[in-house]
């Protein structure tokens, strides 16, 4: 089976605080520790590394703003992020269904639609669509800023409700008369810019996750368009894949 | 149908320019520009904005690393971003077919098994397993930061191969003898930690795509924990969602 023999390559000490700290992140996320974490003689044990590796490791986590450690009080989770699912379409509110999602309208109104908006929403250039900007809270901190492009005859009737409480889905299935079909996504990484993280309560540059998303009804119609900037720090997308196409 | 009339909010001028970049990066995505932008006045005749605004929307695209600006040369496109798919599991080299993919293989190892590495491959805390990290490149910019845990028996054999070429799933349906099955994923955006940052050639704390990706093959037997990261200003996930669970 052999072809070539790669010699086998020691692994550096930075490579090696690396794979702890994403051990550590995903241990952390999934509730491995609670709040607060061992020690970092346990931990260096556990990983059969040195001291130095682990703190670190803990030290990259700190700078992601996962976890809080002081000289008398140790290291403690700083917070816990939320899962989004990549496998079914769902609102904010449907995802954290009992959980107090809460949303800031900072914008709502009829807007001349820019070329690409109207292209993907099936309009022409200029025609009219229904901006929505919302600022998204799960408990006391933001979650998300999320700008919405609406077709003007759905997004006229949004409007008239209250979108402090409700998420856009269902009312976009309640106006229309049918479910919504499908959703065609892109997510990237972006460094926040000042006025966003201004927003979303963090430094400047910190790291979003950017999602885009076009939603169509049930009949194939694209409804909705949406640029979802999610904290970093505070959400994880999942979702699971197969090697062909079902 | 209305319930509680919003009176409609007016849009900020920030918020606008934010509104205005966010469609520019889809736009220079989608290869509407080419390589160069149209001037300030024809984008905001476009818009329907203000120079000002504009100004601002191409300060924040610049800020990303996306387009170049010079008081002579106008506005140009810095890079191109590359797709990379979520409806279905492939490897670098299967997705970019054709263009060079080049691994620069950085670790090689076996080493004892964090125990959540364990616990994910099913093998017992402190077993062996392969760790493999690889830097991956497109062209001659750094695309990734990949680093690999595989089960004992299908890593050494993987070990045995170039690894500077091949992707490692067809290498592990190679040697398994049987096909990958599906894979769960987790995404997130994280600062770039300054070792990661300086392997992939980025400034400190720019942001990651960061995929967590624990692969099984067809038997469902987890044979292939990776943590992935991504380059921000290189790589986009796209992917398709319906409403309901097929």
């Amino acid at each position: 089976m052999a072809e070539v023999r790669i010699a086998p390559q020691p692994i550096r000490r930075a490579d090696r605080a690396r794979q702890v700290a994403d051990v550590l992140r995903h241990q952390i996320h999934g509730g491995a520790y609670g709040d607060g974490l061992p020690g970092e003689p346990e931990l260096a044990a556990e990983f059969v590394v040195s001291r130095n590796i682990i703190r670190e490791a803990l030290a990259a986590l700190q700078d992601e703003g996962l976890i809080h450690r002081g000289p008398r009080v140790g290291t403690h989770v700083a917070q816990h992020k939320f899962d989004h699912g990549l496998d079914v379409l769902l609102g904010l509110q449907e995802t954290f269904d009992g959980q107090e999602v809460r949303n800031e309208v900072r914008a709502a109104a009829t807007i001349s639609a820019p070329p690409s908006v109207a292209r993907r929403l099936l309009l022409e250039p200029g025609a009219p669509v229904v901006f929505i900007e919302r600022l998204r809270y799960l408990g006391d901190l933001p979650l998300s800023l999320d700008q919405t492009y609406l077709v003007p005859d759905i997004g006229a009737a949004v409007l008239a409700h209250p979108l402090e409480t409700n998420d856009l889905f269902p009312l976009i299935e309640q106006i229309s008369g049918q479910p919504l079909g499908a959703a065609s996504l892109a997510l990237e990484a972006i460094p926040a810019d000042r006025h966003s993280a201004t927003i979303l309560q963090l430094p400047g540059g910190a790291a979003l996750l950017m999602l885009e998303r076009l939603t169509t009804l049930a009949d194939g119609r694209p409804v909705d368009l949406e640029y979802i900037r999610m904290r970093g720090d505070r959400v994880t997308m999942r979702g699971n894949l197969t090697r062909s196409t079902p």
